[in-house]
């Protein structure tokens, strides 16, 4: 059973987004993506508005059943780690109040989920979304790409999951 | 023209929120103060959801004319950060949903503004956000006195912007 996954690599500046629909083992077909994008100098409370509406119009428009959202961890700058958290926070917000379950993966989750590697690099990355989702251009910004990682990693993750859940029913 | 204030002291297992009126140079009243509690095992999304919604109905009930935030830092545990950024986030957001004016301090001018002392500890902030309130009862936890002292910090410190506006446009 085919599931329509939004994946959302936060941030303040440059959001990445990328909604993909498929099942565990098998293509997944690309719905959309975009970056939602706000300028550093605006207000952080017009910046944090500007994502959630557009978030939601998106839910609204792509109707995902579950979302992916990138779980941040310390970087090197504290600054950006802000900016990255607040964004995640709207991102999750925005799917819990539409109903929509959340799961949060690390980069080496999603690297490795989509290349088998767990340290790839972002240009890695983008080359394994662009030959999975069997898209003849390559996505852009690594922003876009890196949330279409997500929302892949997460429909072979669930599925995973949803097989392990059915082998333990056949056991019991 | 006294102003009413909703200060919030984000944080993800304890969210403390104060309302206080008054004006710039005068005594402010305590309109109401609480915590907004969430259990640390439960799920990131229904932490984030039920502070949102809990700010919302106090921004419905008390109707607050504008928002203080404490604004976060660098801090020792990077965990915590995490948690105060995102509940932070979901503060400032429910702000800017219900069209109110956030305007942002740091621990630093907030004690400073009530105890004239930006070095000052926990219970000498709630010692002065007793006195300046009037009440008969410290508030207690520290989270709903730090809340109430970011209000309080933001309708001097607004008073003291209006002065200044009002200085200029004189020299004018």
């Amino acid at each position: 059973m085919a599931v329509r996954v939004l994946g959302v690599d936060p941030g303040l500046t440059r959001c990445g987004v990328g909604l993909v629909e498929g099942s565990p083992g098998r293509p997944c077909k690309l719905v959309h993506y975009e970056v939602v994008r706000s300028e550093p100098d605006l207000d952080l409370s017009l910046r944090l508005l500007n994502l959630d509406r557009r978030l939601a119009e998106l839910v609204t428009e792509f109707r995902p059943e579950s979302v992916a959202v990138e779980r941040v961890f310390s970087q090197h700058n504290v600054r950006t780690v802000m900016g990255t958290a607040q964004a995640g926070a709207v991102a999750i917000l925005a799917a819990a109040r539409a109903g929509l379950p959340v799961q949060m993966y690390t980069p080496s989750e999603v690297k490795a989920a989509v290349s088998g590697n767990g340290q790839a690099d972002k240009a890695q990355v983008t080359a394994m979304v662009t030959r999975l989702l069997r898209l003849e251009v390559a996505p852009k910004p690594a922003d876009a790409a890196d949330a279409l990682a997500l929302a892949i990693c997460h429909v072979w993750r669930g599925g995973a999951r949803e097989r392990i859940s059915a082998a333990l029913r056949r056991t019991r």
